[in-house]
């Protein structure tokens, strides 16, 4: 008999990032300072926590307690954040909601904002770096993962290159590259560093990579498909943003259709690189690919 | 016959800064991608390069070559470029020069310059987590200064607090918590982080750090005394700049002559702190002290 219930075990995950994130944010609360209120409010906004909880089911799927990815987690989760705030802000996406809320550049102003972002981030290296329960060498392997994965090279670059996406259209190869830069970069640090934590082999790294490499690029897929296909309700902005801002997208290069088909391939080869892991501890990361590929919003 | 050179020393210490800054540049290097261009715009601008001299003569002063402490001087200097080039933003200081050249957003737009000042801390994280020269508890040992200097709690948070004193006018304490926070807590860990890198006694890092708090206090307050008195082609910005956005200032609380009384006996106060070295060691920092006292720019 399995008793394995996908969302029990995610919610059980969130409650855990959740705690960990609301005690980060205590040890920098400052009453008189609002840029620790904005940043209160960009974390716990009900986010889904999509890459923190992947993190940590990778480090379960090296056979090891989710607590030791926690840190990892919390660091991914915080970059993350900080690109969301910045996406919106007037002088990039000029995006008034997220998730239903008045974005926060909209509710504290934008000075504060980008302050906000700068903390958020600093405070990703801390989690990483102060955390007394890691061991160095893994402190370390750790932080370069993040720093590799979100500089020039990683997420920077790929936000810039997204801006320049805008009224100048591109082929697939350089869509594609964008998306890897801006999305699936991140979801490999989550995947590495899953597994970094629970001390796993090269060979379950590169695996954990590949599967992450699939589900980014399909995730963003998704992403264009909702623009065009979603109520604001649904996913809590405006829809056809990418429209308005003549972006190049998936939908707009191979059709609706062939965007569909597109990610349940991908969803597929993601679930495929998985079998270098323990069958018995997959389940989880089998039924995140299908909920991502299924998602509404 | 005492051979010791200020210029000449401050010259060298500079050109491995600038050296090291480039190769940095140079491995992110990438000339499709406008925000690489942006960053070395940023950096390689004729900075006066005063935080990473300090950590150099730091280290030096306790010892060791100042090549031991480059990484840390090239990443403090990094951190402090990142808060020019967000200081000038519209939504900032909204300042449209900058050393005598069109601020980053004037040249390269807001979004690009918001990524760049991203993509440069991050930079500093990476010279000191990945410099394979150190020892993996001297570069977390820094890495935490850094986090607690540039956080929330520190340059972050004194950026915040020094946007609400627009047009709210503060008192003297309140005044010297926004300085300390805003400057003072980077020179804090500049003179930190040249003796973390050279392994010096607690005693030593306490005694510099008590230099670098005075030297940080005087250096803002001579900023607030040029805003007055100097021309724009003396400080390479417009002067009068606080003035005109109503910022409490040392000479708006106290008058000049005051503050000019105040910046000498912080100088000198730096410079007793110092007795703790071997007097030998510290011309440099004496006259470091001094220079910043008497500065035109």
């Amino acid at each position: 008999l399995n008793d394995f219930n996908y969302d029990d075990v995610y919610q059980l995950d969130v409650d855990l990032i959740n705690s960990n994130l609301n005690q980060l944010l205590n040890k920098h609360e400052n009453q008189e300072n609002v840029v620790s209120q904005a940043m209160r409010y960009c974390i716990l906004n009900g986010g889904k926590r999509l890459r923190p909880v992947l993190a940590l089911e990778f480090c379960k799927a090296c056979g090891k307690k989710p607590e030791h990815a926690l840190p990892f987690a919390c660091a991914l989760e915080l970059i993350h954040s900080t690109s969301l705030i910045q996406d919106d802000l007037p002088a990039m996406d000029n995006a008034p909601m997220r998730r239903g809320q008045p974005a926060c550049h909209v509710k504290f102003g934008e000075s504060v904002t980008i302050l906000a972002s700068d903390a958020l981030s600093i405070m990703a290296f801390e989690v990483i770096i102060s955390d007394d329960s890691l061991n160095k060498f893994t402190a370390l392997k750790a932080a370069k993962t993040l720093v590799n994965a979100i500089g020039v090279d990683g997420l920077v670059g790929g936000q810039t290159l997204d801006i320049n996406n805008e009224n100048n259209p591109i082929d697939i190869n350089a869509l594609k590259k964008i998306y890897y830069m801006k999305t699936g970069i991140l979801f490999h640090a989550v995947a590495e560093m899953g597994c970094i934590a629970a001390g796993a082999s090269q060979k379950k790294i590169i695996a954990a990579k590949n599967y992450a490499e699939k589900i980014g690029l399909a995730f963003q897929i998704v992403d264009d498909i909702l623009d065009v296909t979603a109520t604001s309700k649904e996913i809590g902005k405006m829809p056809m943003g990418d429209v308005k801002r003549k972006k190049t997208t998936f939908p707009s290069l191979i059709g609706l259709d062939q965007s569909r088909q597109l990610v349940t391939q991908l969803t597929n080869e993601a679930i495929d690189s998985l079998e270098t892991f323990n069958q018995n501890k997959i389940e989880f990361l089998v039924e995140f690919a299908k909920r991502l590929e299924a998602r509404q919003h």
